[in-house]
């Protein structure tokens, strides 16, 4: 792989970075067991046994927000982003496990415009599509002695990269266990998705710095960074549930109304209204379907409460800590890939899909 | 925790050796989402939030063979069997996270006398609680430094264990896939066996002999000892699966036929029957219930082709390579672990439960 220059980091460069990594732990898996490497290749979006194809027949894979900051943090902390590279297949690969199983759960059709892994080849495949893409994940890590990294920081890694998926699954636990709960407040799911989105973006940042060569100070900033980043993230793809348009979400418009997703607008919603209004919005969200007519009825109250203006105030403050622990994290001064951070965080926080 | 003395070493000392482990790696799953605790104590066999249970009113926790394997390996190869108590009880996690999922793909209703985990809480949690057990089933590997192993070694180890989860899953992609296929052949089961079920057997034998000082020469010989060791108790699974008396095995008699399983005994009857009563063997699979009549008439077939002489030679061809291999693995001279190890082979390849 050469080297990654930080202005190059768009898609295509994380692509060029991750690429030699994500090959071989799909290799590993299709040796041991074909279908393990075609689930794998189909949900990662390589052409099955294609891995080298061109970008003009490349399917969607995501927006490779987690590896990209991997590799800018592991620059702007003084590094080279490539140095970064291995974790940032590790993260990606990680990231795709969560999504395989949370289909499953989800029961989602599809992902990234194809069928999901399990509406293909079944539950009981899909669940093992996951864990060997979760076991498959550390392998990344398991080179970064070969590029001069310590063993002792290799572990101290690999013991963080765990525990961080860990917090996503209690994170995923939580979620779930609040399906159909009416008392569900606005502080439970800050903690719910503190784990399930924030910690893996967290451990890129804070991970990607210690690569690059950050201090044991500025690493406690970088996962300040990705903290925030993440929890803004999420916080924005609540937003965009309810208020984006289908165009750019690739969702309906209320979509999460309709599916009595209890996320933090809603919760914010609960907490504004009186008791008989709260009454009507706990039977919306108890019935078997949510009709037109609700829908309205619950963006009335939205409105009314202003609630859209109070989430907008959130997403604004995460967005503000974020640019702030950035600043901290890689101090002033010329620094590309710190810039390139910054725009990403620009970008995230008023993004339309 | 104290000295563990190899000849200690039944279910009693290896709960001994591995609950601080285990201990911890629930409560760091407790911390983050209560329910991921109570998932994994109940399946566990811990009391919900009282793992300091006493002996009288413990839960059935299962065989506890592989963290045995890990103890006793360690110990034979020259060192104290407690030098491997962190790999043991990552060994038993992880065992228990693929039971978790195993669970979850069978439908079984009942492990170990207890509703299973997607039984109680489903699929959705269930998933959540198998993922949270392979992460933490990491982190007591991440205290072997503390205990004066080397970062590098504690690095190798814990590729392997990555490696070796990939074969188990692997393995188990493989078993789905076979299920209702006329062409398995015997070969393609023990391929499907080597990582479903020995590959476990052979990394706790091969890394607990590398805790316990045993040579690059002596480790291949501890390797072989597991492979052989796991792939004979689960043809012997498999022969109990169909001939096992009920009160042993806990299990109906014939079970495995009622279930249409694709085990070794049924893949040797089909390779010896012309095509006509392949044909009908084949019709006997395809049906979605076997009846009684239908089941005396595969154990007539099995009688008639004299399988289960086949199959019992198998289990002991897997049993003199296993004690062979232990012998050059462990040399001559006074060895009580090894002796334990001994013992434990011949117990395996002759038991009735």
């Amino acid at each position: 792989m050469g080297a990654v220059a930080p202005e190059a980091i768009g898609i295509d460069g994380v692509d060029a970075a991750i690429e030699p990594y994500v090959r071989d732990a799909v290799a590993t898996l299709d040796d041991r067991a074909p279908l393990l490497g075609e689930m794998a290749c189909h949900h990662l979006g390589y052409g099955q046994a294609n891995l080298g194809q061109t970008a003009a027949d490349r399917r969607d894979r995501g927006k490779r927000m987690r590896p990209a900051i991997a590799l800018l943090a592991a620059g702007a902390a003084g590094g080279r982003p490539e140095a970064a590279a291995p974790l940032a297949a590790a993260v990606e690969l990680l990231h795709n496990f969560t999504l395989v199983h949370d289909d499953v759960q989800d029961q989602s059709p599809t992902r990234r415009h194809r069928p999901t892994v399990w509406s293909l080849w079944g539950i009981g495949q899909a669940i093992n599509a996951g864990d060997a893409l979760f076991a498959a994940a550390h392998l990344p890590l398991y080179t970064l002695p070969e590029r001069g990294i310590s063993p002792a920081l290799t572990l101290r890694l690999l013991a963080a990269f765990d525990r961080m998926t860990i917090a996503i699954v209690a994170g995923q636990t939580l979620d779930l266990g609040f399906e159909g709960r009416p008392d569900v407040s606005s502080a439970d799911y800050l903690t719910m998705i503190a784990g399930k989105t924030a910690a893996i973006v967290r451990f890129a940042a804070w991970a990607g710095a210690r690569l690059g060569g950050a201090s044991d100070d500025a690493v406690a900033c970088w996962a300040e960074f990705g903290q925030a980043l993440g929890l803004g993230f999420q916080i924005r793809d609540d937003l965009l549930g309810i208020w984006g348009a289908a165009e750019t979400t690739g969702k309906a418009a209320a979509d999460d109304i309709r599916r009595r997703k209890q996320t933090l607008p809603v919760l914010l919603l609960r907490e504004r209204l009186d008791a008989t209004d709260r009454d009507e919005l706990a039977r919306i969200f108890a019935a078997a379907d949510v009709d037109a007519a609700r829908v309205e009825r619950v963006l009335a109250l939205l409105d009314r409460e202003r609630v859209r203006e109070a989430v907008e105030i959130e997403i604004a403050r995460y967005h503000d800590r974020a640019a702030a622990a950035l600043r901290d994290a890689a101090g002033p001064g010329p620094n590309p890939s710190r810039d390139r951070l910054a725009a990403l965080v620009d970008r995230l926080a008023t993004r339309a899909g």
